[in-house]
C-alpha cells in the first residue's frame, strides 16, 4: 500500500512595505500554497510575486480569502451575512484567479483564512456561502477545510470536491475539533512531539487528543506554518519525517485522485 | 449604409451604506456598463448586484479599474509604477470576472477610471500595463479608451481589440483631447447642444472643438453619465436622438464586429 | 418645575464622494451632534465641515467612534480586545478634538457607534475601555450611552460624567433594553405614536414596553434620527412636541448641570 | 562655545500583524521620534505602544502625518488639495495628541512623511496647509522640515516655530536640496563617510555637495534612519561621533531654546 498526503501552508501575507513570513522556505517544502487575497494581507503585487514563486517550485496555488480586516489580519470574528461572505469570497478568489491566469498557473483550491475559517467551520450558512463561491468563482476548485465540519457538509451539498486537513502543531478535542488557542497546550512547539503525530495522522488516520484518547482524523492534507524560526524547523522536520516514512508528498489534486 | 454605436456609462459606484448614482436609469439606456471594482467604489455585494442588474437588461458588462483611493474616488493623480498598475488592474478585472462567471454573464471590456484613465491615456508605460492586464485577466476583452491616445497605441501593441469612445458632454481641443474640467465650458449641460454633437460624432465622425474647428473623432462608443438629474435628462435625450437618427445602439462587440 | 432634555443625532456620516443623511436638517433640530470619526464614516474633510456646521448652529459636538469597518458602516459585531477598543477610541476622539480645536469649538461628549455601542453596553471590559478613552482623550468629556448598561457602570467607575439616552423611535423591553431590530415592531415609524412616548420619557421618566408595562427610563437625552424622509418628520414632530410641552431643549452639559 | 543638535528618526511604522523597523534601537539613540499616525503606517495600538516606548526613554514625540496610502506607505506622490492636506494633517496630529495626552507625554513637533514631505517642501499651498494644521491641532508644536524650503516659509508665515533638519545619509545639491533617490550616489551607506559630514553639518553648518562645493546648511536636527542593519550601524556611529565632538544631543525644544 502506498500512502500520499499534501502539505499546505499560508503564503503571500506581506503587504505594501511590510514583509511577513518566509515564503521561499514554505514554498520549498509544501505542495499546496494558500495565497492571501488582499482582504487580510497580500496586495496585488505581493500576490503576483507569490504566484510566480509557487509556479517556479511547482507548488499548487489556492486562494486564501478572509474577512475585510487588514488591521486585524482577518483574525477577528465578525458578523457578516452569508450573502456578504459569498460576495467577499467570489471577489477574492476571482482576483487571484486572474493573477494565476496571467502567469499560466492553474488555481487549485480555496481555504478560508482566520476567523472566516473558524466561523464557517461551525456555521452551515457561512460554510454554504464559502462553498458556493468556490464553485462559482472558477472551474474545478477544491475546498480545503476542517474534516467533519460544516466545510465538509457544505462542499458535499454544493457538489464540489472537499479536502480535509489536519494541523501538524495543534492539539485536538475528542470530537475532532481544535483546542482553542487561548488554552495552554493548544499549540505544539516541539518537532520531536509533532512529527510522530503527523506520521500517525497520515499513515493511520488517527490523532491522540488532549484527553489521551485516540480518535479518527482522515485528512488529505497536513497544514504547516512557517512564519517563525520554530515553525520553519517544524516544517522541515515534518517534511523529512514523511519522506522517511515513505509517504508520497503530492499536490491535493493527486491525493484526491481528481 | 447603416450606422451603429455603443453607449457606455459608469455604474456600481455605491459602497457599503453609501449609494451613488441611479444605476437603474443608466442601465435602462446604455449598452455597455463600466462596473466599479472595489478600489475607488463598489464593494463585492454592490458589484454582484450591479452585474445582475446589467444582465437583467442585456447590458454588456465591463470592468472599471482604478487606483486604490476610496476617499478620493480614484480621481487623484498618483505616481504608481507600471508594475503596480498592471497588478492592480489584473486584480480588479479578475474580481469582477468571477462575479460575472457566477452570474453567467460574459465580461466584455475594460475601461480605466478617473485618474488612472487620464494618466494612462498620456503615459505609454501605464497604458501598456493597463492593456496587458486586460489581455491577461480574461479572454477576449476589449480595451475601451480615448482615441488617438496611448490607450489605443498600447492596445494595438498588445494585440487586443480597442474601442474608442467620445464624450457626449465634454468640450474638445483641436488635437482630439478633452478640455480640462477646470476650464470654463469644459462640460456641456444643455441637451439641446449635446444631442446634435453626438449625432455628428456618430454619423460624420467629427466634433467641433472649442476653437470652432471641425476635427475627426472616430468613436465606437459614446460615454454618457447618469449621476445627477441633468445628466439623466442628457442620457435620455442622447438615446432618443440616436434612435431618431436611425443609429443602431448596439453593444461594443457588435459595433466592432468582433 | 421646569424640565430639560437634550436631543442628540448622528451626523457627518458622508465619506469622500458619498453623501449620507441630511445633516443640515438634523443640526437644525438637535442640541448635541454625534460626529463620525473616520472608522465607519466621515473622512477628515467631512468631519471638518460637520464641526463647522454644528458650530454655526450652536449645536454641541461629540465624537462618535466606531469599529474599523468602512464597508460595514461599523454595524458588524466584531471581537476586538479592550486594549484595541481603548486605542481605537482614543485615536478617533483625538482626531475630532483637533478639528474642534481648529474651529474653536469645545468637544463635549462621546457616544459609541453601531456595533461598538451595542457590544460595549453589555460587556464591562469594552465599556471600561470606552470610558477610559473618553476620560483620557480630552478634558471633561461626557459619556453618552444606554441607561442601566455597562456604559453607565463604566462611566461611574472611571469617574467621568454619564448621560443616559432614550430612543425616540425604538421599542423597549421590561429590563430597559431595546427590542432587537430584527424583531417586528422594534422600530416605530408613526410620529403620532412617537411624540407622546418622548414627552412621557422626558416628563415622567417612563416608557411603555412591548409587554405594555410601564417602566422607568431616566434619560437626559433623546436620540433621534434624520437619515430618511420619515425620520426627518419624526425629528420635527418630536422637537415641536417637546417645545409645546414646555420642555427646555438644552445641550447635554446644561441638562446635566455640569 | 557649546554646540547642540537634535537627532530625529521615524518610528511606529508597524501595522497590525506587520512589524517594521527596530524602534527600540532608534529610540535608544534619537532625541525626537516621528510617530506614524495611521495613514501610511501605525495603527492606534502601535501608536500607543510607540508613545510609551518614547516616554520611557525621554525621547520627544512628534507626529508624522502622511497621505492616505497604506499600500504605498505614503511614498506615492498624489494630487491632494491644500484643504485635503489641512484636514488630513489635523486629523492625524490630533489622533496622536490624544494618545500622548493619555500617556502624559507632550506632543512636540510635526514632520510630514514621504511624498507629503517632498511635495509640501516645494509647493507653498501644501506647505501652508501643513503649517496651519500644525498650528491648529495642538498648542506650541514645532514644524520640522527642509531648510530653505516652503516648509520654512510656511512656518514663518503661520507664526509657528520651525526646525530645519539635515539628512545624515543623503547627498545634497548646490541649492541645498537632496539628490533624488533614483540617482546613483544619492544615499550614503558608509559610516566612515557619513559621520564627518554630520559633524561638519552641526559644527560648521555646511555640507559638501555632489559637485564638491561646500554650501551652507543650517540644521537644528539631524535625521537618521534605523530600518535596516546598515542604518542601525550608521545611527550608532553618528551618535557616537557627535558625543565625541562635544555636541550636546538635546531635544528640539532645547536646541531651539523654546
Amino acid at each position: 500500500m502506498s500512502m500520499a498526503a499534501d502539505l499546505n501552508g499560508d503564503v503571500g501575507e506581506s503587504f505594501g512595505a511590510w514583509t511577513l513570513g518566509d515564503d521561499a522556505h514554505v514554498l520549498d517544502h509544501v505542495t499546496s500554497a494558500n495565497v492571501a487575497c488582499g482582504f487580510h494581507a497580500g496586495d496585488p503585487q505581493v500576490m503576483l510575486a507569490t504566484v510566480r514563486a509557487a509556479r517556479d517550485r511547482d507548488v499548487a496555488v489556492g486562494a486564501h480569502p478572509a474577512y475585510p480586516d487588514l488591521v486585524g489580519f482577518g483574525r477577528r470574528a465578525m458578523t457578516c451575512t452569508p450573502d456578504e461572505v459569498y460576495a467577499f469570497c467570489l471577489y477574492q478568489i476571482g482576483a487571484l484567479a486572474a493573477l494565476c491566469r496571467a502567469e499560466g498557473v492553474p488555481l487549485c483550491h480555496v481555504k478560508a483564512h482566520g476567523a472566516l475559517y473558524n466561523q464557517s467551520a461551525r456555521d452551515p450558512d457561512l460554510a454554504r456561502a464559502l462553498a458556493r463561491a468556490t464553485r462559482d468563482a472558477a472551474p474545478a476548485l477544491i475546498l480545503l477545510g476542517l474534516p467533519r465540519s460544516q466545510h465538509e457538509a457544505a462542499a458535499r451539498e454544493t457538489g464540489i470536491p472537499f479536502a480535509a486537513e489536519a494541523f501538524a502543531d495543534r492539539a485536538y478535542q475528542a470530537d475532532g475539533s481544535l483546542v482553542a488557542r487561548a488554552h495552554e497546550g493548544s499549540v505544539l512547539h516541539d518537532p520531536e512531539a509533532i512529527t510522530p503525530r503527523v506520521i500517525r495522522m497520515v499513515t493511520e488516520g488517527t490523532v491522540e487528543t488532549v484527553q489521551r484518547e485516540v480518535v479518527t482524523i482522515l485528512a488529505s492534507s497536513i497544514c504547516v506554518h512557517g512564519d517563525n524560526p520554530a515553525a520553519r524547523r517544524i516544517l522541515e522536520a515534518v517534511r523529512h519525517a514523511l519522506d522517511e516514512a515513505g509517504v508520497h508528498i503530492n499536490p491535493l489534486r493527486e491525493v484526491l485522485s481528481l
